[in-house]
């Protein structure tokens, strides 16, 4: 045995580090830190990464875990904006192809919105362009699943969330809705709104640093379960979206973004509860 | 031109993030952006990382930034601990093999520190096995340097800075020397002894799960300057210190790791100002 250290230098670095954590006992745990060291290790000498280059990644972030708060996940953002949190997704979420797929959870989701019945209204104080979303959940076959969960959540038509904005009532654009027997549900709502990421943090900068924005576009977040099927966390899009192609999360997938047709019809607002003039859409959850 | 949104999926995702990037107007900031999310979508797609796993990345990262503070710095440390500080370092300072490598300086430098006559000891309170430094900075082909600084900081007998410890009198194992004409210098202190990093954190529960000890070897830091040279941060270190082949922070390299034998000598004790039993350490620093 040789009571020499082995040289700790550019070629030998990465297996060093690597057999330090040999003696891991997880071996789940020695398999993530084993693969992260090698791409980090590769990126470094592949960059030939200056010294203040690593000290602006530090500082970096430091930022970035300084702003989290319980209100506030800015590393999410990060993985959000790097393709890293729809890659993640696309791996845990490989389905059938006439299944729905997933996309980004997103911050704004909560736990307890109010259970409602069929043909309610989502909107609690009525401001912005009137919707209908009518729907069904089926199976990937094409048959309907009675007694599916719906739990939906979207922005006012400014863009923000009930919880960023503090002119709108509590749980307003919230709510949770159960298919019929033949799969169906609809409710009421408005039009929502494209609308930025926090972008007055570290994200913020570096998108701005890389000439992005920080938009996504307008879209209805939905989480779709039912016994015996994988539940689905998803969104729908407004077909038309200035942002459909650009966004900042790279969340959009093209079957699901849907038309959001103006309807002037005074017979099926009064039908479904709204104007003659109002907005309509059609939605159809596929589970696998 | 399509309409459609690129399906972004497994295969796709690297290379949409980076062409969605490719507007930063900054070229080296674009190259860093490329490497980063090629590495780190490699290192998710290799791992097939699942959503928990992932959350829980997040959260590690969170808690390693909420961590820090004027006085900690938690992602230097995980930079140390996986290797890619030295990594860095080794990238940043290649040089003749004749010259004084490099190692981290660490989180306990300070700008500040008295300046000193040969001669001198670092040692405020006296507390400690008495050492003596003798020293010399010379240039790669082993001819003098005058007039270099030297800035030499280190641990107490208990492997605590001064700055760690309130105890110890301010600026207590610090100081800055100057070399003579032949190049030479020597100061008095007291013998280092091996420390743990900081491990009451999120980086110290990460070597936990890996079954790592978080200590460094004894050492003493210095930074060593010269008009018309490379300055150079390095350590020596104590030969036969436990750490030497497990440094937490891979900093060892064998040309740092120098005797400091035990001296019974009532001579040479008079001489340097110590007791007749004392530790003694010879250095050369070669500057490129
Ligand atoms: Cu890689
Ligand atoms: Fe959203
Ligand atoms: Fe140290």
């Amino acid at each position: 045995m040789s009571l020499k250290t082995e040289s700790f230098d550019e070629a030998s670095a990465t297996r060093i580090v690597i057999e330090r954590n040999a003696g891991c006992p997880d071996p789940r745990l020695r398999e993530i830190m084993a693969v992260l060291v090698r791409h980090l290790h590769e990126a470094v000498r592949e960059l030939q990464l200056t010294q203040q280059e690593w000290r602006g990644a530090i500082d970096f972030l430091t930022a970035t875990g300084q702003i989290c708060s319980d209100r506030r996940q800015e590393f999410i953002l990060l993985s959000d904006t790097l393709g890293v949190s729809m890659l993640v997704d696309a791996i845990n979420h490989r389905k059938a192809e006439t299944a729905t797929p997933s996309t980004v959870l997103g911050p704004f989701h909560v736990a307890d919105a109010p259970a409602m019945q069929s043909g309610d209204t989502i909107s609690r104080d009525g401001r912005g362009s009137p919707l209908v979303v009518h729907g069904a959940v089926l199976d990937i076959d094409g048959r309907p699943i009675e007694g599916a969960t719906l739990d939906v959540w979207q922005t006012s038509e400014d863009g923000y969330y009930d919880t960023q904005d503090p002119t709108q009532p509590d749980m307003n654009l919230r709510g949770v809705f159960q298919s019929g027997a033949d799969g169906g549900f609809w409710f009421r709502s408005i039009v929502p709104a494209s609308y930025p990421i926090p972008s007055d943090g570290p994200v913020g900068r570096m998108l701005k640093a890389l000439a992005r924005h920080p938009m996504r576009p307008a879209h209805i977040h939905f989480i779709v379960s039912a016994p015996g099927y994988q539940p689905v966390t998803t969104h729908i899009f407004v077909e038309g979206d200035p942002y459909l192609e650009s966004d900042a999360v790279f969340g959009v997938k093209d079957a699901l973004v849907l038309p959001f047709p103006m309807v002037d019809d005074t017979a099926r607002g009064e039908r479904f509860g709204v104007p003659s003039r109002h907005h309509e859409a059609e939605v159809v959850i596929r589970l696998q």
